[in-house]
């Protein structure tokens, strides 16, 4: 069940990930008209594999706003992960060293729940709607141009957020004076799969080995998800099941009688290795939100977060615009936001340098992770610091959209 | 005033920086017999500048063996350093974070207080004596063949400890199976001058800016130590006096009205930057310790450190073989001592990358360094573990030598 799709709204998002969901959802509750239009259709987009953790303050946002139930249901409380590296493992306690957790519940799941709570509400949600030009955004009245069932029509709108991915048009239509945009693509990809058994450990482990990194989660308590590193220019034809489990077991093997769990790999897959933000992120009346701005490599868990906190600053700055016409949260939301950003993105490039190997490194960097990796495990400052930014910052502005 | 040579001793120590003058004064004052060799005469050795930043547990060294007159009357303790970036400057507390302080010494006055001792003690000492060979290293009499006052010489020890630094003859000698080695060179140098000028600050002041890293030291109230990053091929007589201030007071600058001193230079050098470790530092009865088996750069301040903790570990292994024939300090030396050098050699390579312009780097690479710095600023387990860095850990042994 979809609702008509109005020509007129206060903010048009485009975009249905979780970015665009939850701004919607943040919206609507505080009275915010929205639509959200979405490319791609509803099977799609609730099928996708991405990210897994929620750090503390996407769960308190979700919390907050009711939007909590599937996750309070189904997701698994993580109180640490678990470091392997040199035959050993040591584990991270996240409340011992910051009093917050994560949880275990997928991007898949966050979205049908988003889905689920917009339809029943009857907000504007246009799946196969693809945004086909963005206009006017200098102006009080941006346009977006997009094609639906057959024909194009114009949404009319106050405020337009591209919550559209990294390959999305919100980007594209930034202009280019004032722009800024810094990359590093990374040397290794991850191989990722789903499969039919049981958790090994009731936490992630982040192992480290001479062949490189490899991740161990899990979706539920019968679904493994589990990731190795491979080179960039990987065939999956080359990695059969056997393969892929003969090498995670390698990579985790400790000292000690741990074993790896295998069982029916249900889906497989090839994820890329990139560090990305595009800077400012708001023209006019165009802001950008989650991987139409920023993409970080998936080792520190980031990326669902960022966009998360991007849309709840975000939304919270649009309430005031509304309840009182103050705009000073609109401009101050891309400086805002970035500072979280960076810090996000500096703690991705760490723990992903940390953690893998690299053909453009050399045997004094390989003994720098390990020292790296031993002080982590051996101070409690060092173990903090990787627990604050693995459990996240506080999130901006949800006092004002509980 | 100098001593006899005698042809035979217990523990022969080859060079007199402060590495060998620490090991033969702690095993000296433990009853352990020692020569000293160092090729170099007494003022040159007296007057090489090299480090000036005594970490707490070399302090508590000096402090428990009776070596620290010279530091305790004429040293300043310091309780912090200032971060400079973006125009902002930050202090790190740490006695608030750690409990421990670090002194500023220069490593000239340690050894002209070390010297003073030995020579004091009538221990022997000969300068201008130069390690021409080691044999026998692996058997229960090493020799050392040296060359001094004309003639050659064989010197014939139980144990001998190479603290000849990166050039010197030890490290040359272990055997190439099972050496490992690690390195790595910068892309920039430092250029450093002494200038007769009281410190502009209190206290050590790390800065990174656009035109790259600056560090303002001092070596008592009236001689300002400062330093800039160089291009590595940097010519000296490129850099007037004028060009030196102007670039310092550049990278120093924050908003608001700190000024930077300015006076006399009395000398100017260049140091290159590099990391370099040798593994193991131990074969038969021939010990490397200090420079003879690791570098790093100076971001750190580690170099005279980790040169201090060696021979500390080292002298407590020597006297407890001494007095029981327990081998076993002896046995774990090389491992335990490469733990703490490769946290050390870790902490000065991200001091050195997060504070230097690259000219490897990108933007990028530039914004991650300014959100580590932002994020040491603000985040009490970050701040903390820089500061744990750089006082130091506990010194080993310490507790059987004093």
């Amino acid at each position: 069940m979809t609702h008509p799709i109005p020509a007129r709204t206060q903010v048009a998002i485009i975009g249905a990930g979780p970015a665009g969901l939850l701004l919607g959802h943040l919206l609507h509750r505080k009275g915010v008209d929205t639509v959200v239009l979405e490319n791609r259709d509803r099977p799609y987009v609730e099928k996708r594999q991405r990210a897994g953790i929620l750090e503390q303050g996407t769960m308190d946002v979700l919390r907050a706003t009711g939007a909590a139930a599937g996750m309070d249901a189904r997701g698994l409380q993580h109180d640490g992960i678990e470091l392997r590296f040199a035959g050993e493992a040591h584990r991270i306690d996240f409340p011992a060293l910051t009093g917050r957790s994560v949880m275990v519940y997928a991007q898949t799941e966050v979205v049908k729940d988003l889905i689920a709570l917009r339809l029943e509400a009857g907000a504007p949600l246009a799946f196969e709607a693809e945004a086909l030009d963005i206009s006017g955004i200098e102006g009080e009245a941006p346009q977006i141009r997009y094609r639906h069932e057959g024909a194009e029509h114009t949404l009319t709108a106050e405020y337009v957020v591209a919550c559209d991915g990294f390959h999305g048009i919100g980007r594209r239509i930034m202009p280019e004076a004032g722009k800024r945009t810094f990359e590093r693509v990374y040397p290794f990809s991850w191989l990722g799969i789903l499969a039919d058994v049981a958790p090994s450990c009731d936490e992630l482990i982040y192992a480290h080995s001479p062949e490189g990194f490899a991740l161990h989660s899990m979706r539920s308590p019968e679904v493994s998800r589990l990731y190795l590193q491979v080179p960039p220019d990987t065939d999956l034809a080359q990695w059969s099941d056997d393969r892929i489990w003969e090498g995670l077991a390698r990579r985790f093997a400790i000292d000690g009688d741990w074993k790896l769990a295998t069982g029916p790999i249900t889906e497989k897959g090839i994820t890329p290795m990139r560090s990305f933000v595009t800077e400012p992120m708001r023209h006019g009346r165009l802001f950008l939100a989650g991987d139409a701005a920023h993409i970080v490599p998936p080792t520190g868990a980031k990326g669902l977060n960022l966009a998360a906190a991007d849309v709840t600053l975000l939304a919270a700055a649009l309430v005031r615009r509304y309840a009182s016409g103050d705009e000073s949260g609109l401009d101050a939301y891309s400086e805002q936001a970035l500072r979280r950003i960076w810090r996000a993105e500096h703690f991705s490039y760490t723990m992903t340098s940390m953690l893998h190997t690299s053909p453009d490194d050399d045997a004094f960097g390989h003994r720098l992770q390990l020292s790296q990796l031993d002080y982590i495990a051996s101070s409690k400052a060092a173990a903090t610091s990787l627990a604050e930014n693995y459990t996240g910052l506080p999130m901006p502005g949800l006092d004002e959209l509980a």
